[in-house]
């Protein structure tokens, strides 16, 4: 039985910086429906534990795929990916949602430094995530004698949740200074807030640093994904719908919202 | 009948700003027994919309009466006691728990602010708590002809909850300046966590300004409480304990601990 095409891609992240990841998303391949969760009722999500890290996603996810029909979830959180993802895929899912796909941002992220040969590589990220050390592992099993440096930033999410941009420079200068001494080709943004840093980060590593995004290849690699699986590909619905879903109505969304993508978005506040 | 000397004072905040306050609890009235919960598992508060900080303070006390049997709980959580706490005075309580007491930290604020005679008052604080004008109501009803002059600091919790302290001066400056430009003869911190930062803010508001802060006078306040309140004194256990409970094993929590106070501190797990 050929499977109807009625079912959507959900984007998770633990607040608005994955709004980024879904632009991206939405900009390569726009035929798909998409399904946005943000955990903005208990974002930010990189100084917590591993534990709970896992208990907020699984429920997000939980209800992208009862709530929202989601046939695939991209947990674009790099701290969801970094401390939950692996156990979702390989505990959660199959005891639960055996016909349903769950990719993270971290497998795509290695790939695209092993595709530039980088062999000095820092990243980025926050501190959950660095101190799961998950980016490290998934460059390490890709490229051979690579050095990589990891760097935890916890104030860059509140500083653009916050939308104090002003504060940015200088607490950016100081995650950046000990990578940079280290002489790597390569910077890994690993939190999907940081591509709003882009151009400041690449004028502060200069040009022999190359800055690798997930914004600006997630939309390749997710096309990669579905060609290599058409059954999931086939039961996606076309329909060019976004649906924007928060957990609390923040004072910041509605500012926010329009200074990163010029408009005011249409969104549902939701529980799970 | 006269109850028994078995119930304890809690104090409740989003984090572990709050220590600060039961540290100074506990120091001018170190008889009683104490529980402190700190709700790391979703800090910080200072962002969240009213209806999430209230859900998120009524499971607190909740948990606080029930499970630990308090008599009386503290919200030391300025953002909390703003959006928050009249809402549970008036209607959780009588309904729920009639025999209990729950107060906040805005009063005492204001109350500290009018025996100083004060007339132009800057308040820092949270976004929520600025943008519920919570502080500026309490002043304006206790002070003739007060001028107030709040300015919401989004990003200093992140900064103290994260340790990266080296990152705070620029914040401060930046925080402050608007404020010494009005001339303010008082300066009131409104949040559990600034007093961390006095002595910067001291230096940086200069000897004209005087720097209200809650670990100063929280314990003289709760004394006078509990000395109008005979029948709320005569039921508090008076054991020297302290207990501290917090909602997620940060990876913050114990370098936190040490730096503040000096050593590490015996914690528990909850959840509500």
């Amino acid at each position: 039985m050929v499977e109807k095409r009625n079912q959507r891609i959900g984007v998770f992240d633990s607040g608005l910086g994955g709004l980024f990841t879904l632009r991206a998303l939405a900009r390569d391949l726009p035929m798909y429906d998409y399904v946005y969760v943000g955990d903005t009722k208990r974002v930010p999500y990189g100084n917590r534990s591993p534990k709970t890290v896992y208990e907020f996603t699984r429920q997000a996810v939980e209800y992208l795929f009862l709530q929202k029909k989601c046939k695939l979830v991209i947990v674009a959180c790099n701290t969801a990916s970094a401390l939950a993802l692996r156990r979702l895929q390989r505990e959660f899912l199959p005891n639960h949602f055996p016909d349903r796909r769950l990719l993270g941002v971290l497998v795509p992220l290695a790939e695209a430094i092993q595709e530039r040969g980088s062999r000095r590589v820092g990243v980025l990220a926050t501190q959950s995530t660095t101190e799961s050390h998950a980016i490290q592992r998934e460059i390490v099993k890709r490229i051979a004698r690579v050095a990589v440096f990891e760097r935890a930033a916890p104030l860059l999410v509140p500083i653009i949740e916050s939308g104090e941009l002003q504060l940015a420079r200088d607490a950016l200068a100081f995650y950046l200074k000990p990578l940079i001494q280290k002489n790597t080709d390569c910077l890994a943004l690993g939190c999907t807030h940081y591509p709003i840093f882009k151009r400041t980060i690449k004028s502060m590593v200069g040009p022999d640093v190359a800055v690798v995004s997930q914004d600006e290849f997630l939309g390749a690699k997710l096309a990669d994904y579905l060609k290599r699986h058409p059954d999931v590909e086939q039961s996606l619905s076309r329909g060019r719908r976004r649906i924007i879903c928060l957990t609390d109505k923040t004072p910041e969304f509605e500012k926010r919202a329009k200074e990163w993508f010029g408009k005011s978005m249409p969104l549902k506040f939701i529980s799970f």
